[in-house]
């Protein structure tokens, strides 16, 4: 006995949904199968609500209702000149709750292993661009991973944008909160060093 | 900045489901959003095909096409003395691989916390039990896994088939495949020396 063709099917593209594997796929398909239907019918509501999201035009993040510029790009009390550089939604959701930046949001989208912008990601890029202020942005704000990928996304993301702002900054890197100097690793230690005052 | 509400609802299903934490449910609503028509549709309508399957009127298992009987329940050449209680229907589809079992499965399903299988469970169980033969099954085979949530399962089990078979087996415990004697734990030892032979 093998798993059905129908739930075979739907495990493997479930498999190219991100962070999930073939296994868990399959764990899925098969529980989905066993949905309500209640349950069932709410959930193809919501992936077909979710497929026709709105995406705003500047920065390209999904958004409710009408119009063409999520709250954030159609927001006048939000400053245009300056732009931080994140890599993925969630990244701009964390920032958000911050409730600290009051600037615009370009995300990238991850590099792919080619370690160059897709054509696609250019022409986002290119699209924040056209809403950049006339002067050029006073700053951009590259708040990417403190990793290797984190890295080449910043020397890509310059490379894209140093012409079209006076200056490029980091996210601060130090000790996190709660962290204790003893356990902290040397490239943690070292960043806090640099960055003391 | 928050997720859209459509999103947010759509994240709140996902994470219901097995094994997705409320953070991935999040990745995979905003990633879903930016499917491309074609592979919407197609997880669409496998999502649709996986909701209507057939499932086995005896032991529940889904499957294609027409019948009420699945493949193995269907199968006159497997024995119907022989049932094998596994958890979940990976559990069954990874027996088959070996290709060495012949008889009938029953698929409890996770046992609840309260430690008393449901009245789904039950009804279920039941139903499996119809289908004996007459004079009851020559043997019951435990295929749960080697942990205390599995010998929970094993005991209700038990205590819910045994007047339906001559015997009760469980599956054999020792040294997995490339396992190594300095590095297997206690109780693992513990099995081989009792298994041994």
């Amino acid at each position: 006995m093998r798993l059905p063709a129908s739930l075979h099917a739907l495990a493997e593209s479930l498999a190219k949904l991100p962070s999930i594997g073939p296994r868990q796929a399959i764990r899925l398909a098969l529980h989905i199968s066993t949905l309500a239907p209640d349950r069932a019918s709410i959930l193809l509501d919501q992936l077909g609500n979710a497929l026709r999201i709105t995406r705003c035009t500047i920065c390209d993040f999904p958004f409710d209702g009408d119009g063409t510029h999520c709250a954030i790009c159609s927001d006048d009390e939000r400053t245009n000149s300056v732009l931080m550089v994140v890599e993925k939604e969630t990244d701009l959701l964390s920032m958000e709750k911050v409730g600290r930046y009051n600037g615009r949001y370009l995300i990238t989208g991850t590099l792919p292993r080619s370690g160059q912008f897709t054509d696609k990601q250019q022409t986002l890029i290119a699209r924040v661009l056209s809403s950049a202020p006339q002067e050029g942005y006073s700053e951009v704000i590259l708040a990417v991973a403190a990793t290797p990928h984190g890295e080449l996304l910043a020397q890509q993301v310059t490379a894209h944008l140093k012409e079209h702002t006076k200056k490029i900054t980091r996210l601060g890197r130090g000790l996190p909160r709660g962290g204790e100097v003893e356990f902290a690793d040397e490239d943690t230690l070292g960043y806090s060093l640099d960055n003391r005052g």
